[in-house]
């Protein structure tokens, strides 16, 4: 048993220490053996609850009983994202330095909301999203400000581009202008469902976003966008924003960047860039090419919490237009005013929160643990394995890559010899997908493509190797074999040994 | 120096080992001297930043070296919320479980999306939540979702309220419908600034946002909200939401929730309470009369990182619709369908956020160490230190109390006398604000009450015992006698020793 709390004050600093010694091991042990655990769960849905008390202990516990129902309940239960057979979705593994700087906001616990409230946690943003601008070669007209997610970058982003719309709708309302014109936010078909939320939330409607049909690489078409923008503009439509995807969720297509900010310059439209996932690449030097024309947004948001190995959450939205987001959000009641008004930044000023936690600390840790040339070394090895798994499926006749690979992404199918028909291809895809999840020594998961169901292997966790990725090729073949024996034997020895 | 890291993978095991002990030391110790700390910073807008390299380095630097800067430029430059003497906005403070249950959050690190995306993250999330409504008092029709603050929850329970109104805005938008009558939300002067951010960030405008006037306890005025609901009306606006504040950021006063609650029923409006600070006094059972009618809103926010020792950020929305603060944000693309659908929750639907930390956790770590009754002493203890401040301020000549103290905050002014001008009173409460937080032995922030400058000390911090209470009292008496040399030597002897 651990010490009974007292009535009044906290954990006593000897208990605290001891148990956080503690639970330091249990969090060694576990990053030890996260290798060697399944990746996913296989709990069933109300598993978890039924293993855990329906009511919160009337008296206090020790930390050791939470300690033995993580083992019992929690690790049995959860997906590890940290894991290195990690592959679905977007990659997000925390990283030692990320998790000692969230150790330390935890302690340190300010309110970053303005500067006064605490200067450290204020400059402390500021000079963190100032080094990570350089490491991505945006130029310094560029300020940053971190949000919980990407999520809420692009919703800001949008929000500013409302504002820059200059319709007087923070004063009057979208329904209160003199001007009615519907406002319209287009991005392509395969852009992120958040931006829709955002435009949803603003008060534009799903009717106020557009999609903009893709190429054959799911970019999406400049040509095709001007039109759209003749078109509403044609019908009495304002276009607000133009969202460019850099590195879109189902297959990673980088939006041709360039392109479209030209066409938002002439049109005089805000260019949001979402590369909450891509932007990372551009850490090394040589990728940046691919990224061409991003750092000619108006907004652009990256997070940290994806592939730059800094626990959730940590999204940042730079922009080059910092004054037109303040005027979007900035409210300023008597019990905030701190006479450093003007003179400081007041992060509060610049969206919803209020309530901001030091979360430029955990991304200092990592950029310092790491150092510039260390976080260019981990995407950069990403983005070999990436090239070449995508060799691998592309050598493999059994097998079929449906997208380029501009990032760590790899989109692909089974294609057994023989099965021609669309959905026993779908259903064989989906079986496969189910089989090698279901050896919970990796975890992919899938998207839709030109209506086709594939599978998608992101490969962007820091404790990834290559024999990882080779297992995982391994397994796909195996597992594919089981499926439709015609993909047995064809030879390609490069994997899976 | 530490281990040079490698050019791939995480900080190796063993160097996270040692240099997470050595981590946890160093939070131990800085727990163990906060008391001791200046609880606010002597630096000058800019000094951090240039204490501080201007760019990232270029290899990698050891954890030592950022405990260096901790030492040297970071805890120096902050202001510590976590202090026993911080009075200041509301508190905000740090718990040892909350730093563990953190700690462990980051190492773990899954993101709490989808159920299928991590089953213990989200059901942890449903039983906590659980836990913490019933712990609060409030009836089983109540479910939560966790938000960054209480600006995310307000925004979210808004968002709900334009949903429940039924106007097709999801669909058409602000502007796009058919009846194009203007929304309105009503608060009291009093509310919080998050209340109208949000109805501008939702798309209904400043005009959008009505503030009704307050009785002389600063409490919204149910005769002038009907009033008010019944001019809209007349005049073509359609009333959408009342926020009722339990606890208001000036003077913490508790709007007549039960009447407006009356009010909301009979006009079919939603109801909102923002008892971001005042919620979390209901875990003390016999105080839960002071909330009474809460339980009847539509949605109710409570923040945990406010008065409940857990670690910023957790915010807490409840509500009694849930399915319809789904039907406002539920967007499912392809790459997040998993099959589970309709037989779990999967939180994404409930909200803007798609990458969502396990925030849960800490919460369940809070909740297990101190116990229902823990909490609930904690909370008790601060009301009764609040009360004793309040009869403290009362028996003193040279001070009045401006305010009634329902929960733990009081907000009081010097009154020197023969000072009767109101910019002469101003004047002298100013300074005595900044003489008192001059000290760097408490922080205290002020409001303005009737176009008065007013203090507040607000006792909510983990730490704060009875001698720091006195303490403050102390210094406020003495830096008063300095401003005004005739509060001197009043004869009340209680605090201050």
């Amino acid at each position: 048993m651990s010490d009974a709390p007292p009535v009044t004050g906290d954990m006593p600093v000897a208990e605290f220490r001891r148990e956080a010694h503690r639970v330091v091991d249990w969090v060694a042990d576990f990053l030890a053996r996260l290798d060697g655990l399944p990746v996913t769960s296989a709990v069933q849905p109300g598993d978890v609850r039924a293993a855990l008390p329906r009511t919160a202990p009337e008296g206090g516990e020790p930390i050791d009983a939470v300690l033995a129902d993580l083992d019992r309940v929690i690790v049995p239960g959860m997906t590890h994202w940290s894991h290195p057979g990690f592959h679905a979705y977007f990659c997000s593994s925390s990283s030692g330095p990320g998790i000692l700087g969230e150790l330390l906001a935890a302690a340190l616990n300010p309110n970053c909301m303005t500067w006064h409230a605490c200067p450290a946690g204020t400059e402390l943003e500021q000079l963190t999203l100032d080094w990570l601008r350089d490491l991505l070669g945006l130029p310094d007209p560029f300020s940053g400000v971190i949000y919980d997610g990407a999520s809420a970058s692009s919703f800001h982003a949008l929000a500013a581009a409302r504002e820059a719309a200059g319709l007087e709708i923070r004063e009057r309302g979208m329904a209160g202008r003199a001007d009615l014109t519907p406002l319209r936010v287009y991005a392509s078909a395969e852009a992120h469902s958040s931006i829709e939320k955002a435009v949803v939330a603003l008060g534009l409607g799903r009717a106020g976003y557009r999609t903009i049909p893709v190429d054959g690489a799911q970019r999406l078409r400049p040509d095709a966008l001007v039109r759209a923008i003749a078109e509403d503009r044609g019908a009495g439509v304002t276009p607000m924003a133009v969202v460019a995807t850099v590195g879109t969720t189902g297959t990673t297509a980088i939006d041709p960047v360039a392109d479209i900010a030209e066409i938002c310059r002439r049109e005089r439209v805000w260019l949001h860039v979402d590369a909450a996932y891509g932007g990372s690449a551009a850490v090394v030097p040589e990728r940046r090419d691919g990224l061409a024309g991003w750092d000619q947004a108006d907004s652009i948001v990256v997070n940290p919490h994806k592939w730059l190995f800094v626990p959730l959450d940590l999204s940042v939205l730079f922009t080059r237009r910092p004054e037109v987001l303040r005027r979007a959000f900035a409210l300023v009641p008597e019990y905030l005013r701190d006479g450093y008004e003007g003179r400081v930044e007041n992060y509060m000023d610049y969206g919803l929160p209020l309530g901001r936690r030091f979360r430029a600390l955990k991304l200092w840790l990592v950029l310092r643990y790491f150092g510039r040339a260390g976080l260019a070394a981990r995407v950069r090895e990403h983005l070999r394995l990436a090239a070449e798994l995508a060799a691998w499926v592309d050598a493999d006749p059994h097998f079929e890559r449906v997208a380029p690979v501009p990032l760590s992404t790899v989109c692909f199918r089974l294609r057994p010899a023989g099965v021609t028909d669309a959905v026993a291809l779908d259903d064989v895809n989906r079986r496969l997908l189910d089989a090698v999840n279901g050896t919970r020594e990796v975890f992919l998961t899938h998207t839709r493509l030109d209506g086709r169901f594939v599978l998608r292997l992101v490969i962007g966790g820091i404790r990834t190797e290559q024999r990882h990725v080779e297992r995982a090729w391994a397994l796909l073949r195996q597992e594919a074999t089981r499926l439709s024996p015609g993909a047995k034997g064809d030879g390609d020895g490069r994997a899976g040994s």
